[in-house]
């Protein structure tokens, strides 16, 4: 039943979106503003709604607007128990960033065409790139993209590189992916945002999957070519520490 | 469109249950593990996951298991900027505690014919009422339950006792919601778990619409008609404290 399959993959998936509405801006929100900001028609908005009321995932609160529901309290949990790093993990991370003299540490999972952060050690530099755990980046751009797909094929990369706001961005994300597979590791200057630069490794699994690439993040003035080739030696050991720890998704 | 909203609803909601299965006992699963605890077809199942994966709800980790997906993060930091109290709220839950020498402190909220621990101070009593929060209790039981059902209609809540296993759980609860409704306040005794009491009180919020029930829970032995009484005044302090804060599911 086909039909059946696309409608349940749409309405799971439409309900994510409808919830990735409500964040740091919008604490609540009012059928209202989210027929505005979805531009669904109001009688979908509103069963959408009722559905996710009735799952745990919305509530109404008495003012009449919409606030995550109590259900995702159980959830917060669930992610934070698979997700959360040991504490030795963690203590890499940070010695990572003392090692590049305070910039920021990243550790992203790929998820569909976007990278999520699942931990992270923030820098000690007055400008510092900031990613909260549990915000998506872009899978098309950035250092911990080309080591996320240093393994996909180019079918899949060039699928990813449709997102890009750029002409022939396909080729040139092949060609980085392919680079981060030959070299271990992979930098970028300004691909997604001018003046943000990163530099990446993979991290694997015991099977040898790649499960995870840890990243350094900081101003493109800070991160220059010897800069870059300073920081690469311990943000290779540091991937080869949490390889070893085997602990990205929770331990087996 | 009904059959397309039924559709979305139960799809939404299998999604739900698919991911209730992973707890603190179950950190990772199999498909065939899902298969066994569903009792669904395997077809069925494989296709949830994909779906649930696709969303990031879910995450293939290399050793095949299937683990709560990183995207959870996200809504995991939505729910706990909801439903975190602010810290005089969370002082008063405390103060609480201390008044009733040491008994644990729940606040709950209704969702659908549950209800759910969105705060909570722990007591210091060795025997102590430990839910955690994000967890969901059955409506049709406890102290709790009375007070969240006394603005209920007849209907609603004889749908919310048909779930109990007992005869004529209707009539009882109705009549319990009543007197919660009469009284402000509700104390149980053994509903669902022999020897486990409770005494609630309605929080509400600047509209005067009931957002919450904060409970005291212990054993019964120490939950006497005295104790009862010697702790209603304080809890019932608690609840107007909470009331005037008005904070459940954030801040307007």
């Amino acid at each position: 039943m086909p039909d059946v399959d696309a409608g349940g993959v749409r309405s799971v998936q439409r309900a994510v979106d409808l919830l990735a509405l409500f964040d740091a801006d919008h604490h609540s929100r009012s059928v209202r503003g989210l027929v505005d900001a979805t531009g669904l028609p109001k009688t979908t908005v509103v069963r959408l709604v009722q559905t996710l009321e009735q799952a745990g995932l919305l509530w109404s609160r008495g003012d009449g607007q919409l606030v995550p529901g109590a259900g995702l309290l159980r959830w917060a949990e669930l992610a934070q128990r698979t997700w959360r790093l040991p504490d030795e993990a963690l203590r890499r991370l940070e010695e990572l960033s003392e090692a590049s003299r305070g910039e920021t540490v990243h550790l992203y999972v790929r998820q569909r065409n976007a990278r999520v952060c699942v931990a992270r050690h923030e820098g000690t530099r007055n400008l510092r790139h900031v990613v909260r755990v549990g915000e998506e980046m872009p899978l098309w751009s950035g250092a911990a993209s080309h080591v996320l797909l240093s393994r996909a094929d180019r079918a899949d990369v060039v699928a990813v590189a449709a997102a890009a706001p750029h002409e022939g961005w396909g080729e040139l994300l092949w060609e980085r992916a392919r680079r981060a597979a030959d070299d271990g590791w992979s930098a970028s200057h300004g691909e997604r945002e001018p003046g943000v630069s990163g530099v990446a490794a993979p991290v694997f699994d015991r099977s040898g999957r790649m499960s995870a690439a840890v990243a350094l993040g900081g101003p493109t003035t800070r991160f220059t070519d010897e800069a870059v080739a300073e920081f690469v030696p311990p943000l290779l050991a540091t991937a080869r520490a949490l390889t070893t720890l085997d602990c990205i998704g929770g331990t087996a």
